[in-house]
């Protein structure tokens, strides 16, 4: 199995993107992560994207994207873990190149929602459920994760406002980050204030939807040299598992099994524990999520996530920073491409161009992204040398 | 790179399974790919599809069938291509296992459209053409192939009845084939008095649509000694390319540049030619793009794949057997799941299990899945040791 490094890295800002179109959006995130890396041609493209087919009356995006960079004949396909497709693009590029079939690979991924109206892309974001078990009955998805986030009160007795630093982090750190949707901070009001979505959960509780794409350019490390690449940014770690579909397939709706699976085949990987990690961007689609993520990936205790929050630990000077240039909360949730924005967001902290994001001396970043209601869950480790 | 070979197959016959949900066939199609393997459990799952997310309105389907399969906290993606979802999503199983990520990988390809008005499933098809430079014109997806059938006979001199053969022989070969949605010949009269869907393609130049579902698992050779297998089934080449998503973006919409280019990847990683071929599965959606495959694969000169046919060099004692079960023709084509069975049925010939339908002596076999108009072709050419 080759070793394989990010060379290069792009993206658009995350925002309503009604000006451009989907193939624009894709393919600018491309074309930098391609200057980026100081490549004019790429040999297969794995583009990560859950709802085009419905938002965007297209499909076929591999060839799509191929097309509109000009690469002609360059292998292209599509990706698809509804909210964790951009990780499950990264995960496929990483394959390609480590089985040393492909030398360059660009994963990249791409969601445009905002064209199309709120009710249908409400109804499309569902697809990520049980469509007979779940979507059937009712459910949304911000009405699943207002059930386990009850729950989860419930048992381990917090507050709505213990879980306000999850917002206010994100949005203090999304401040300074040029891609960010929201560039505003909050206070402790704004979250108190928030009007409800779906009990407990508030409007600052959930990450906004929005358009964008995010790209890496993947290549063997033994090949790097031949780049004149002086910093290498080495993929160390990866492992992705899933859960059962519908919330109540599990036993404790309150764990994420997966992401405990996929979090620890890929410290094995790497050869590494939590302690090592000097950032995690986790998936905090909504405050729950990023509370029991912190938990299953070995950051908190069961039931003690929240406390990590309520202590400031996952501040950017903290004992485990999250959301260090927004997280979905302020950089926005363009749902399949939020994987590749939390992968690049790793590779920018540890090449040290987190601008006043920059986490002190980061060597080691770990990348969650979570699809459905914590049913897909992959984990990515990076490192500096 | 490991080498990999296909250790199980397993499908569902393709026809109208109003009765079977999208998880119900995927999951009979693994399940019997898995007993065939003598594996009860897998590690990774890639499954091809094309439209779930609009005719079944469920997407995420790498957790929704590791789900029903009962193997909780498998890997799960999906892999898209449109036509060539399944080529694609057994391409990205052979790279997993190559890689030495992944020791047991189910690639495995669904398609349901029967349950959708014909109308809905006509609009969802052409989201593999450009949406926003062909489908927007009114063009469906066999008006383009009408498109490129007219300007070729056109050019080569061809009349309409010439291609009757590779109707004539799919259907032949379809009647031994339990999986085939048709299983009656037909005759030239039938081909002649087929109705016309768009000039000059016919209802018996056209593959019918359907439900079905066709599995693989996927091993390191190195490992099949554990299995205690004594016949190696090895994937010897693997390629992939595209071109133009829109047909007028190509040089001569009447030569499938990518198919020339995935098969020559596939033929150089094999250290093969077309004459060691002992049968080829063609992607023979429409009597024209039969005759396209066979040429741009380098079974035919330019303009004269038609001859083959003619010549009857197409038939199960011919130079080149092509459509050995039936085809897409009568086999039937449910759209992203085409790949796979493609796959199966060469290796169901390798195996010297085809029954009525084996090709004698059969060791070497290729499949070729196109996606879109020729946009995304993927060639697979595998082994028997």
């Amino acid at each position: 199995m080759r070793e394989v490094a990010v060379l290069g890295i792009g993206a658009t800002p995350v925002e309503e993107q009604w000006e451009k179109s989907l193939r624009e959006l894709a393919g600018e995130a491309s074309l930098a992560a391609m200057q980026d890396a100081g490549l004019d041609t790429i040999q297969s493209i794995f583009i990560g994207n859950m709802m085009s087919g419905s938002a965007n009356h297209q499909q076929h995006l591999g060839v799509y994207l191929a097309d509109w960079l000009d690469m002609r004949f360059a292998e292209g396909l599509r990706v698809e873990a509804a909210c964790s497709s951009g990780a499950a693009a990264f995960r496929s590029a990483l394959m390609a190149v480590a089985s040393g079939e492909v030398d360059t690979a660009l994963s990249v991924a791409v969601e445009k929602m905002t064209d199309s109206p709120s009710t249908e892309i409400t109804a499309e974001l569902a697809t990520a459920a049980d469509a007979d078990w779940e979507t059937d009955q009712g459910l949304s998805f911000v009405a699943l994760n207002a059930l386990v986030m009850q729950r989860y009160m419930y048992e381990h007795h917090w507050q709505h406002d213990d879980f306000a630093n999850f917002s206010i982090n994100a949005h203090a750190n999304g401040v300074h980050n040029p891609n960010a949707r929201f560039r505003k901070p909050i206070t402790i009001e704004t979250y108190r204030k928030s009007p409800i979505v779906a009990d407990p959960i508030t409007v600052m509780d959930a990450s906004p939807m929005g358009d964008g794409a995010a790209a890496a350019i993947l290549v063997p490390v033994e090949a790097l040299r031949r780049y004149g690449v002086t910093q290498t940014i080495q993929v160390i770690g990866s492992g992705a598992a899933t859960d059962s579909i519908a919330v109540h397939g599990r036993k404790d709706p309150t764990w994420l099994t997966a992401a405990e699976r996929s979090a620890k085949q890929a410290y094995q990987q790497a050869g590494c524990t939590p302690k090592d990690m000097d950032l995690f961007e986790a998936h905090d689609a909504f405050t729950i999520m990023a509370t029991l993520s912190l938990e299953a990936s070995g950051f908190a205790e069961r039931g003690q996530g929240v406390r990590l929050a309520l202590d400031e630990e996952i501040r950017p000077n903290g004992r485990i920073p999250i959301a260090t240039r927004g997280g979905l909360k302020a950089r926005g949730h363009p749902v399949g491409a939020t994987g590749m924005y939390q992968i690049i967001e790793v590779v920018q902290q540890l090449r040290g161009q987190a601008g006043e994001n920059q986490i002190a001396d980061a060597r080691i970043g770990m990348a969650q992204n979570i699809g459905g209601s914590g049913s897909n869950i992959i984990t990515h480790i990076l490192k500096s040398a």
